[in-house]
């Protein structure tokens, strides 16, 4: 893969009124790119880079990163824990560098970071060197720092990032997450030739499906208006969706200055749940499957007590629990591998049309920025 | 230890305007009473109530709770990990249950509860048990579901609470982890005879120093008019005393309904640092040691932005970053194990001030339950 033609193109913003939205709607093309050196679709097979350590080996990981970064380590570990059924510890780099954390057994650390540079990250991966760790980094500017210093380099094909508020390195980061999470359920023993089959054949769908996300642009546009009013919001959001509703609040928070919170949807009602009225709007990310019912109860708890619900869901979703709710958003119905590449889309969309209802600086926010190099 | 005769006395107000109020003042009584059941101070040991299985074949921790007892649960893995070099993974219950997490090994379970009934932490209880875990739980009612469950009961005598809002129940909590750390760290051969001697001496002084903390409520009080006021808080604290200040935050979430949000010092440049401006107070909980210079550094990039500082250290602390704040409250210094425990008080007592200036109904605030029994 080589990237030199594609990068000039991508340091324009075309004819996008913004970097953040171009680089949305890149997703398709720069996941598949990045996913094209990982998966080998004729055998049907994950496959990482060249390494001279023995994947199979590996007896526990440990994902370190910071912001959204820490996000992709979090669902990393609903996805290795269950296909690998490995234990998997994520942490934010800044509190794993200094807590002492216990780094023996057989142990592969990875670190997750868009710049390479990041000035936490890159201290704790060189700590988990220093003890003697195996690391990957899952890296989007191979000549930074943190590329040159892992074992294991698995790149990002995102291109340059322009805008603060991370998109596309966020998904192509998740792309190859998945990806070490099939390889490491291989290595481990636990995923058949069909059973890997099937995983790819999902993963190759992603950019297909993020398109088909991003032609909800015009109705996440609608529900901005919702969003633009509210001064504080609540993301619901259970298993690899977790992490998805910090990362949904995240984003907002950083481009539109809505003070926004994501939360474990069974979490809701050990506290946070005090803060909703009238005035709170409140997005669920809840694909159909095992779980939604799970977290339609929390949902309704919300809407008993006067909530603004904008469901992000499927079709069997909202035919199911859309009665009631402000709005919902209409996903494509995915394998719950994808669904947080997929669901990705419309949180980011959420945030960039609310942030330029509010008028706010979308590809420069306040206080931010672009890679963190300091303490 | 009988708790009869207290536990009738705890029923009532007595002089208090609120059951939080009583409830936050009564703390220095019952964590001495919690503490009496674990240590033995001729001996300056710690000692775990009887029990048929072996602490010392323990490879691996894994803490499940809600909420409040999820903190206790973050706090311990800090504790368990340096004191014992035990790798200590902690979950939500709502989150642990359905995510096919990895149980194989020599595991302990560690569920922490004030009820003993949270149905999410019960049911990952019962989870742990049927796949063969050793569990213990951290549980203040001695005739629960979980205190008749689990293999090792470790009792609170917190005595009844009564404010919806958790305080002694709580710090009570935090006291039995930090006895299960120290007994674990012997157990594993990482702690000799004085290391342990001195640890329980701290340990031993919490008490007092709570009194401490809680002579300085009326300083406390005169901070919350700055924080009754605002939309949005936000809370900073590394190590220990990051699981606090998401404490700090639910507590006041909860009772006064204003949008609070805890956050690892280092990830506040990670994005939340585009909230800041000069309406929000930032309360940073940051104890003088070696992290304090870390944690300083971040809370100067938030005042430079506009953030109004509360600060809560020691005369240290304070001597060396007070200046420029809005406001400082000052702890004694303690020895870093024991300072959340020390800590919870400010927190509590900012909560429960800014709750009275606001009017809201402390001890019942709106939509919350006092134990969660339903998903």
């Amino acid at each position: 893969v080589t990237l030199s033609g594609l990068s000039s193109a991508m340091t324009t913003k075309g004819n996008y009124r913004h970097f953040m939205l171009k680089e949305i709607h890149e997703q398709p093309v720069v996941v598949a790119q990045t996913l094209q050196s990982y998966l080998r679709p004729v055998e049907a097979k994950v496959a990482l880079p060249q390494m001279d350590f023995d994947l199979s080996a590996v007896e526990r990981v440990v994902i370190v990163a910071c912001g959204t970064a820490s996000y992709v380590g979090m669902i990393g570990k609903y996805w290795i824990e269950s296909l690998a059924r490995l234990p998997v510890e994520v942490d934010v780099a800044s509190e794993f560098r200094y807590r002492e954390p216990v780094l023996d057994g057989k142990l592969l650390g990875v670190v997750v970071s868009q710049s390479g540079e990041t000035a936490d990250t890159l201290a704790a991966l060189q700590h988990m060197q220093a003890a003697g760790v195996m690391t990957a980094g899952i890296v989007n500017v191979p000549t930074s720092s943190m590329a040159r210093t892992v074992d294991l380099l698995l790149p990002t094909h995102a291109g340059p990032e322009i805008g603060v508020a991370s998109t596309k390195a966020f998904t192509c980061q998740l792309a190859v997450m998945a990806a070490l999470a099939v390889n490491l359920a291989r290595a481990k023993g636990r995923l058949d030739g069909d059973a890997e089959r099937e995983l790819v054949a999902h993963l190759t769908e992603v950019p297909a499906y993020m398109n088909t996300a991003l032609a909800a642009e015009a109705a996440i546009e609608a529900v901005a208006h919702h969003v633009s009013q509210a001064r504080d919001v609540l993301y619901l959001g259970r298993g690899p969706e977790y992490p998805m509703a910090l990362e949904g609040a995240l984003k907002l928070k950083e481009i539109s200055y809505i003070h926004a919170e994501g939360y474990a949807s069974g979490e809701m009602k050990h506290g946070p749940i005090a803060l909703i009225d009238d005035s709170v709007p409140l997005i669920v990310l809840a694909p159909s499957g095992p779980l939604f019912d799970k977290t339609v109860s929390n949902m309704q708890e919300a809407r008993a007590r006067g909530a603004r619900v904008i469901l992000i869901s499927d079709a069997a979703g909202i035919a199911e629990a859309g009665e009631g709710t402000v709005a919902t958003i209409e996903m494509p119905s995915v394998h719950p591998l994808i669904a947080p590449l997929v669901y990705a889309v419309p949180i980011q969309l959420l945030a960039y049309h609310v942030a330029v209802l509010k008028g706010t600086d979308v590809d420069q926010p306040r206080n931010l920025a672009k890679s963190v190099t300091v303490e």
